[in-house]
Parts: structure tokens; sequence; C-alpha cells
């Protein structure tokens, strides 16, 4: 309620506004772009053709494209939420750049899963990576829901809180499995795109 | 139908339809500053003058000259398209970055390229990535003109559909070249200038 | 007040004065996002797991995070500045530009002090790029308020003052005691988070 | 004329023209950042201490300082033409990515220019860029103004092109020196914050 009265009302600042989510559109176009400096061109070819040399870096491109969807997913998440957001206050921005944080360390993560795909330290991080941006993106939604700044209605609250407790989990439950067999925690991935939330709830 | 009545309308959504450009902008923007990263400054120089050392990257300015023309063309052509968009949902949000993940991967083609420009596998991996990127902007504004999305006249669906074909042909017919003669491939490129499209469609 | 009648208002200029924002938000976002290639992936591991090599870079993680913060707050900074903007000139421009010449040395910065943590050059290289950063803030501040390019109230002025030149004395009176023990240097900077200005003035 | 009635119009279109815009801004904002990587972090220090190594990178510090303030300079030209642009249309788009490709080249030549300080060539490919770089913004403002898609007006359009041609003969002018002492030729730069052009109209 305090917080409600003291944040900055979305109209009557629209400008203003406008820049914190031109600032966030920036830095997820950043870091969804720099994922192709992940992939390396070879230099010197030692006997291989080139051909083998790129075919060597499937992993890589792997990486690259889940990484790729996973950013773009997050980004329509965050383009959905600020929709719905009505006022803006210190915390709120505090928060945002907390999330940003994360979203900015993928291409690192992304980069050490594509060289070391098979080893489980790299499963761990990005997983570790990803299942706080779910996290942190959760946590967004519901202080600003609470605190009134986001007009979300009480069921679209409960499908961002599934949605992102889902990713969550998907990505911790392949910790263990990594500790077992690292090439196969990647596999469990594969379920995000169940999607059983939309299910569930009817929609898409 | 059923599509065009669950999308949002892009008139009072006007800012989450601005964010979707605004990414869409600043990924081209990004891709498209970073074909610099691909020319190398020369460190060492082993007895040969600066002049000599930069003479050598000749083809890699080539490249950088050909992928900046290409992605800018693209630009214009996906600030086309979305000119035309009065809706948008999941699918095109969707389409769009699987679309701009394969312009992101230009820069990285176009690198490849530039440091084995000779090479068979380097001709067949930049015209592969084109004619996809030219595929999938067809396949973008051809789903958003069915769906109602998009405004595009009849016409101007037919346009967007010929002169993306022609792109793909292109790009597709100068791979079995590049079997025979990798470095006559680009060449064929050159046909892009010739845009029969608008001549017989009799615009610009 | 010479100045303020030959600069453009604000109003019946929003899209210029729009680009300037937009402009500066880009910079910051990128040079936030740069911070990501401070992070360096292993390539090749000497008999150590990978987790060990990335517990190596525990200083360069945790110099990406202290910058990505200090980054993030000087942009809420900068954009709380530029929301009580009412016109800008040449002035305002040159001013705004060279400040964003030393946020985009941050990551360099940054950089250095992750590989060098304990270096006492390393940690009076990025005191002084905060320092300055810090003074050019207020510094903007202040000539835009003086010239009534910025409708801030005097004790808002008063609080950017302070706070700026609060950010400045801890940074600057760390690099006397960088010269004794580099590695305490950073920890003088935990006092930001103290913020005694917000305390004093009774707000957040 | 004709163009003037086949172009579209910016008012009525005022989003396809703010992303033209937009793009640009992302450009300049991206070509601006990349000139921080042009920084080197020293890795290894052979017997030398950190602020040494800094020390000797103070070349590059120098064509950081000299090429952000180039490309900042350029981007408040491109803001003032832009803000005088009522139309646009294919030919104005191409001159502006044309014009793009060269600002983008400048933190390539600029860490040429910082690596190889007193090599003729480093200079004479500084000075050639930046000088088409000017050209092509005069050709750009001179092309809008002559199909009367952007309302400068005549004494405003002189200025731009004295301008454009005073940049373009002070860097041309250091080519020939450049070949007698290349560590003269950035001196003579200098003279560009003389700005005649400003003195003889009575302007800043």
């Amino acid at each position: 309620m305090a917080r409600e009265q003291t944040a900055k009302r979305r109209e009557g600042n629209e400008i203003e506004f406008g820049r914190i989510v031109a600032f966030s559109d920036g830095v997820f176009a950043i870091a969804i772009t720099l994922l192709v400096l992940s992939l390396h061109v070879p230099e010197h070819l030692h006997g291989e053709s080139l051909g083998e040399a790129l075919w060597d870096q499937r992993q890589d491109l792997l990486a690259y494209a889940v990484s790729f969807a996973v950013i773009g997913r997050f980004w329509v998440i965050h383009h959905r939420l600020f929709g719905d957001v009505v006022g803006f206050d210190g915390r709120l921005l505090a928060l945002n750049i907390l999330y940003l944080a994360w979203i900015v360390l993928i291409p690192f993560s992304s980069e050490v899963l594509g060289d070391h795909g098979g080893d489980t330290d790299a499963v761990v991080l990005y997983a570790v990576n990803l299942a706080v941006v779910a996290v942190l993106g959760w946590l967004m939604a519901y202080d600003a829901h609470r605190s009134g700044l986001a007009k979300i209605e009480v069921h679209e609250e409960r499908e961002f809180r599934l949605r992102a407790f889902f990713v969550a989990i998907v990505f911790l439950a392949s910790i263990p499995l990594a500790f077992v067999a690292a090439g196969l925690a990647p596999l469990l991935w594969l379920m995000l795109f169940l999607d059983p939330v939309s299910r569930r709830l009817g929609r898409t």
C-alpha cells in the first residue's frame, strides 16, 4: 500500500517508464546477440577440412540454439510482465537490474556448456544460472503484484509462479543427473517443451 | 480467423508492440555492428608493412561490406513487414525470434567466409545461412498475412514471396558452383543486385 | 538565462529528446552487458577440473557483480536526472557524451580489477574511473540545474551533490589504502551501501 | 519532386520513422561502446608492474578518447539532420546504411591507430575512414535537402557542407603529412577543435 502510493505512476511518466523497458530490451538484445561470439571461427586447419572443423563445433551450435530460445523465451515473459506494470519505484528497478545481471551471465554459461558439454560442472553452472533466472523472474512478478505496481490478475500471477517453478525444477533436477551422466542432463531440459502449465490452465 | 481474434491488437498496445520492433532493431543493430569484430588488427608484423598486413585482409573487408549490405537489406524488409503488422501473438513472436537467431549467425558465417574465402565449405555455410534467412522472412510474412495479423495486400505478399525465393534460389544455386569453383560462387551473388522482382512489378 | 533561451525545449522536440536518452540507454545497456566478456571460458584444463578452473575466476565474478551493480546504479541516477530535464543544447549533449565515455571505460577497469585484484594499480584505476563518473554525473546535474535546462528542486540538487561527493570520496579514500593493503581497499567500497545521504535526508 | 511525392511522409508514419533513428542510434551506441574492446587487459606481466603495462597503452587510451569524441560528434550531427527529416524512401535508407557501415569501421581503424600509432599506414587508414564519413554525411544531408525529404534551410545546408568539407580536408591533409612524419599527423587533427565554420557563421 505505502509502496503503491510512493511509486511513480506509469501514466504521466511514460517516457521514464519507457526507458526502463528500453534499457531492459537493450540488455536482452545484446545478451542474445553475444551468443554468436561463442562460435569460434577455425583459424588453422590441422589437416582437417573446414567442414570437419565446423562439425566439431556442433555442440557449440546446439548450445547457441538452446540459449537463443531460452533468452528469447525469457524476453517474451519479461515483455508480458511489464505490459501489466502500472507503476515503478526504486525496488522494482533494483530487482530488474538483478534479474538482468543473471540474464547477461547466460552467454558465459552457454559458452562453457558448448565447450565442455560432457562435463558435470558445465551442466551444473548452466542449470543453476537458468534456475536463478526463473526464480528471480517470478520474484519480480510476485513483488510487483503484491505491491500493486502490476495489475496482474490472481490466476495470471499463479500461472507465472507455476511456470517459473516448473522451469526452475527442471533445471535443478538436472543437477543430480549431471553427476551420474552429464551427457544426459540436457535431455531432461527437453521437458521444458511439454509446458504442463499451459495445458493445465488450458492456454498458450 | 481464430488467431486473429485471440491476438493482441497493435492499437491499444502500442508500447508492447513497440518493444517487439525495438528488440528486433536492437538485435539487427548489434549483429550488423559485430561484423567489425571480424576484422583483425594486425598485432605482430613479420617483416611486412602494416599496409601489406591490412591488404592481406581485403577478403575480410569484402565479406564485411557484403554482409553489412545484406543485413541492412534484411532490416529494411523487416521494417517494411512490421509497418504492416496490426496485431501480434505468441506465434509471431516465436517466428520472429527464430528469424533473428539466423540473422545473428551472419557475423559468424561472414567471418568464416572472410577467413576461408576460397573454401567450398565456407561458401556453403554462408549460402545456407542466407537462404534460411530469406525463407524464414517470407514464412513470417506469409503467416502474418494468412492469419490477418498483417494488412499486406495480395500483390505485396506476392512481391515478398518472389523476392524471398529469388534471394534463396541465388544462394542455393551457388552451393553446387562452390563445389566446382569456390572462388566464383560469390560472383553469382552479384545477381542479387539485378533484382528482377522490382523490374517485373515495375517498382523499387 | 541566455542558455535557457537558446536551448531547444523538450516539449515540441520529444523525438529528438528521446534520441538522447535512447542513445544513452543503448550505451549503458551495452557497457553493462560487455561485462560478461571479462569472464573467461576455460579452454584447456591443465589437470584441474572445470569446477576448479571456474572457481579460480571467483574474483572476476565478484568484479562482474560489483560493476553490474555500479553501472546499474548510475543508470538509475541518469534516468532520474533526465526525467527532470526540460531542454537541451550542445553543451548538455557534450557533457553527456563525456560522461558516457567514462561509463564505457568501466568494463575495462573492471576486467583489470578482476584479473589483478590484489594489485594496487588495479584498485587505483578502478577507483579513479568510478570517482570521475560520480563527479561528472554531478557536474552534468549541476550544469543542467544552473542553466535552467533541468527542473530540479534545490533540495534535490543538494541530494545529487551529496550523493555524488559521497561516492567520489569513498573511491578516492580507497586509493591511499590500496598502497598499504590493496586487498582491503574494495572492502571500503562496501560503505557505499550505507548511503548516509538518504538517511540524512530521510528518503530512499 | 517525383521523389518527394513517392516518399513516405514522417507524420502518419512516426513509428516506422522512429525505427530508422532507433536503428541508427543503436549502431552508433554499439560502435562507440565497442571502442573499449581496443583496450587490452594486460594478462602476463613480464617483470613490469601493472601500472607500467597500463602506461604502455597510453596511445590506445588516446585513440579511445579521440574516437569516442569523433563518433559522439558525428552522432550529434546525425541527430540534428534527422531532426529536420520530414519523409523517407528507399534511397535515404540505403544512404543511411552506407553511412553507418563507415561509422562501424571506426572502432577497427581506431584500434589499428592505437596499436600502430607511429605508422604511416595506420594514420592513412584512420584519416581515410573519417574523411569518407564526413563526405557521406554531407551527401546524405545534400540528397535529403535536394529531394525535399529534409526541411533544411539553405544556410543550414551550407553550414553542413562547409563543416563536412572542413573535416574531410583536415583528415585528407594529414595523409601527405603522415608520409613525412606519421607521429605529427594526428596533431593536425587538433585543428578540428578550431571549428572555423561556426565562427564564420557566428554560431555554435
